[in-house]
């Protein structure tokens, strides 16, 4: 079979408009109970059963009375009624009574009751239909309805109430796909594709129904989506993320009906497609999670509420964009993000963009949308930004920069316990330390090698404006299959180590002292960016050794030999340590549980000793080492 | 029984600082499907079962290689492969490969496949746990679960999550309340407010058990009590709207356990109580539905979410008071408002305060806040409103100002089908047409009386920069019990009509051509503020006869002889005519079907006329009269 290429990508807002215009509203209503209606959109309008209230009924406790018997009474000319009802609040007033005097108002005798000021006609009664009369429109048709609104069809006389709908089918298919519950075998991804469309697509009322998930095989493909046209108003067929050589949906799509589009200029998202079949709407969903989402959300729910759905609630923030957001022009790109407030600045964080990447939506709390026809922004730039937790969530955010480890990952842990949020992003220790000194982050995690006593100087910490929080100590050294030590070094394949890292001034100096060759080194350190590299080269074989911190040897299950370490510390600003949520940070730090949950990383366990942030205080500190190898190490 | 007071008021806060202060968080957790937990609250942290992806998958259509045997190859250097797997995407890469060329890139021949680029090793590769690494942490506790949260618990192993709950029993009780889907008989209500208390809390993530309505009787109140104190975390407690003598729920809490405070200086919601029974909450809520929804948003909702359940989405915006709006001070007040989009400035108009006035919340699109400290706020004045309808309904709202007639009422039913909603706020026509002026509202509702040919003169409509939208003319004329008609008024007593009426110039003109005596007026113009009142004083006999328009008589079953006619009209400013809301009301007042609704009431119906909106205009049209009496009428 052919490989099968996109035709001429449509925009999103074209694919949109022919979705519309070829599929003008359709759907249908259905009569649900009140109580769980909340959020439907009402199909026709619903009128008043009732007059409420039915009757006269007393605002106030006290006494009903005929107002025309009370004229003349006075304070200094009270009257004594005979004629008169004691009646409380919600009480119906008998006939021929037309007012309500307050019983603080009145002295009850035995028959009669003194009364001290005239009553005013229909003084202190509700009189009939004064909330609504039989017949009133209460809510029109296409109303979303809100929790008083059940409350009031209720009291109104209803206790169901028919709402749209519109009968979604969904369809996944794939080779590689195994259903939720089920273990996956190798290769095997788990389908979460239909889950995801069918719980997003019924809260904005939509009635979904799963099929089961169907083989890459066109003839199972073509007579589970004619069953699925055939019973519902729109039709999603998921395809495997495995897409080339068996993707089906676009034929099955041309043999039924017509294919209207494939492809759409929406990253991520790009597969999408949209055919017709029976007159019937049938979108194809890409493979990919955070691809599929994307086109549920800006393709299928703006249709469906053009269908009278209700569309879903929006928060939309300004922030500042604390990282260069390109985008390829032609495109709509959507690009998960975290915003924190610094200093009362929103300031937003991009994750890596993968339509494979779903834990970067988990720790994202919104998404910026990039136009088609924008380049993007460079950092700096004011945006708005979709949030996709509540805006006090986001308030609880503290943005960290630098290098991830096992330090921050258990304090992200433990924060999360406290309802904060814990965001780290990559980035040169240099161009954190300066974004904190721009107020663009709250905390910096730097990585310190225990190396040279002069390293501290080097580094741009050196501010009084500023403390160090520290966290552990953490053994770095060779890691290996075979358990190389130093003195194997000279004939293996080394791989280098990223720029900056303990490990690269350790093979530099390595080197220097030739301990290794220049022939020796298998990779330069420009290819190798990351620790993960390293330990990869050396797991794949293209390397026989290289540097690395304890951690990743270990949860890459290479052996290792220590050589040094490092130290993993926090650097905030001074300020903060004012701010509620660095209160708690240090708070966790500095308990016995956050230490022992750290013991096995760091040598060291966690000080969470806060110091001033100055060459000095470090010199001062458990920095300062002589030479290559730390002779104290384990 | 003795009539109960309400003990000392307890501010706002001060009740809810009682309430978390005695009762810490407790409640449990309850393992879910994950497709029913958007919007709950995780109790424990989930972490991932599977590393994803479990191993390497080709990350695009192509070839897998051995990146290094593609050492060397270049464009001017092709290099045939033998060593090559074909692969599309998603595919697991075979053991030993190390890189995928993308299938555009490759010439495939039949045994050998031609590159002309060196692969580098991991290229287009997604490595094994690029998404998630099995046992890193998915979300923590205390995260409130989204859609794509589903989607990514499903693909890391999961199929059902563990969410906070919090048990709440829901006590109704009240002799005149029925149950939801019974006929109430007279004087009866529905009992709704249980239905709120479950429908609301349930989305925060509340377990509900709604017990059977019980009486007002001590003992099956306290057995009841007892009962969902037993069985729940948290127990309400719903008076009926009739308190006074029958209020029984504060005596049972006192007897069963202690009473924490009853009374809070909140309106509407005054006689909500706290209770501790067997160390557990009862809150005892207001009867009237306004108040007692109050009591749930305000004090049961922030007191569940200390308890651990998810908070509800807020909206606020900022706009300014079309009104004054006074309130006591030491209250915190919450009026229902609507707000509108008049020119980019958000307008907002208060609904009636009133706890029994449900309609008013299904009216409004937003409620005030009027914190305790301050007596409100005059008109003009900047404020931020809560927010029930969604933003982009709240830019579908029309502002009317001016008296509610059959032709606006029948406009803004039809108007809600093409989702605009059209509000209207009582006012004197003086004061609605300054608003207009001031841009503060989008029209003003007139009746206009077919008397004077010099009144049009008299009314501030005289602006080049208004037109005037005809509804239709309709009768007024004598309402009575027995028919009366011109000739009977010298000997009946007759109610007066408000000021500015057609019904008081007529009055003025009867008086003045001694038709009728001063003698025989029995209320002053003063004392009648609306057409209602006046029919309200024949109805119920205070009266015989007074002047109304046909409508009134019609629907209050009152005999009604015509005497001349009035006008229906709406006054817009001309530049609104672009507006297309605005668009969409003139096409429906143009409409057939929309004339034949008014016929009922108009004698002449809609016309739908756009005129300019000056008094010339006015005299040139139908308006222009001589006499008291319409000879033409009927």
């Amino acid at each position: 079979m052919m490989k099968k290429r996109y035709l001429t990508l449509r925009t999103l807002g074209d694919a949109l408009t022919i979705m519309k215009t070829t599929f003008p509203p359709s759907g249908g209503s259905m009569t649900i109970p009140i109580a769980e209606s909340e959020g439907r959109v009402a199909s026709e309008p619903v009128y008043a059963r009732y007059t409420v209230p039915d009757s006269s009924i007393a605002e106030m406790d006290g006494i009903a009375v005929k107002s025309s018997t009370t004229i003349g009474a006075g304070e200094q000319r009270p009257l004594a009624l005979t004629d008169f009802v004691r009646v409380d609040t919600g009480n119906m007033i008998p006939p021929d009574y037309d007012a309500v005097i307050m019983i603080e108002d009145v002295s009850l005798e035995e028959s009669s009751c003194i009364v001290r000021k005239a009553a005013r006609p229909g003084q202190h009664i509700r009189p009939p239909g004064q909330d609504i009369t039989k017949g009133d429109l209460i809510i029109p048709r296409g109303h979303q309805i809100r929790f008083s609104d059940i409350s009031a069809l209720a009291t109104y006389g209803y206790d169901t109430v028919t709402v749209r709908i519109v009968r979604v089918g969904i369809l996944p298919t794939g080779n590689e796909l195994v259903p939720i519950g089920t273990v996956p075998g190798p290769g095997q991804v788990i389908e979460t594709n239909s889950l995801f469309a069918a719980s997003f697509l019924s809260r904005l009322g939509a009635l979904c129904t799963t099929y089961p998930l169907v083989r890459d095989n066109p003839l199972q493909i073509a007579q589970a989506l004619e069953k699925a046209v055939f019973e519902n108003d729109l039709v999603l067929i998921s395809s495997g993320t495995s897409a080339g050589r068996h993707d089906y949906s676009a034929e099955t799509i041309m043999q039924l009906g017509r294919l209207l589009f494939h492809g759409v200029a929406i990253l991520p998202g790009k597969p999408a497609m949209l055919g017709a079949i029976r007159g019937k709407p049938v979108v194809g969903l890409p493979g990919y999670p955070v691809g599929s989402q994307t086109v549920l959300r800006e393709i299928v729910a703006p249709f469906l509420v053009s269908w009278g759905l209700a569309p879903l609630d929006e928060w939309i923030i300004r922030g500042r964009l604390a990282r260069d957001m390109p985008s390829d022009l032609g495109f709509d790109e959507y690009v998960p993000v975290s915003a924190g407030a610094v200093n009362g600045t929103s300031w937003i964080f991009p994750h890596p963009r993968g339509s494979g990447l779903q834990m970067n939506l988990i720790r994202a709390n919104g998404y910026l949308h990039i136009p088609l026809a924008s380049e993007g922004w460079e950092a700096g730039a004011w945006v708005d930004i979709h949030c996709t937790s509540l805006p006090h969530q986001i308030e609880r955010t503290l943005l960290c920069i630098g290098a991830k480890n096992p330090g921050t990952r258990q304090l992200a842990y433990a924060l999360a316990n406290h309802s904060v949020m814990l965001q780290t992003f990559d980035d040169l220790s240099s161009r954190a330390l300066l974004a904190l000194r721009k107020n663009s982050c709250h905390l910096v995690a730097l990585t310190i090698p225990d190396l040279y006593g002069d390293i501290g100087a080097g580094y741009p910490w050196n501010d009084t404006h500023a403390v160090v929080i520290h966290l552990g100590k953490i053994p770095v050294g060779i890691v290996s299959h075979t358990g190389a030590g130093i003195a194997d070094l000279d004939h293996l394949r080394v791989v280098h180590s990223p720029k900056g890292s303990t490990g690269r001034i350790l093979i530099d100096r390595l080197i220097a002292a030739k301990e290794i060759g220049h022939d020796q080194m298998v990779m330069n350190s420009t290819a190798v960016k990351t620790e993960h590299a390293v330990i990869s080269a050396v797991k794949t074989g293209i390397a026989d050794a290289g540097i690395s911190s304890a951690v990743h040897a270990k949860e890459a299950g290479l052996a290792f030999v220590p050589l040094t370490h490092e130290f993993h510390v926090l650097v905030a600003r001074r300020e903060s340590l004012e701010d509620e949520r660095i209160q708690v940070l240090l708070q966790i730090i500095q308990s016995q549980e956050f230490r022992s949950s750290l013991e096995e990383w760091y040598t060291t366990s966690c000080t969470g000793k806060v110091e001033e942030c100055t060459a000095e205080s470090f010199q001062g500190s458990a920095l300062l080492r002589e030479g290559i190898v730390d002779p104290g190490t384990e």
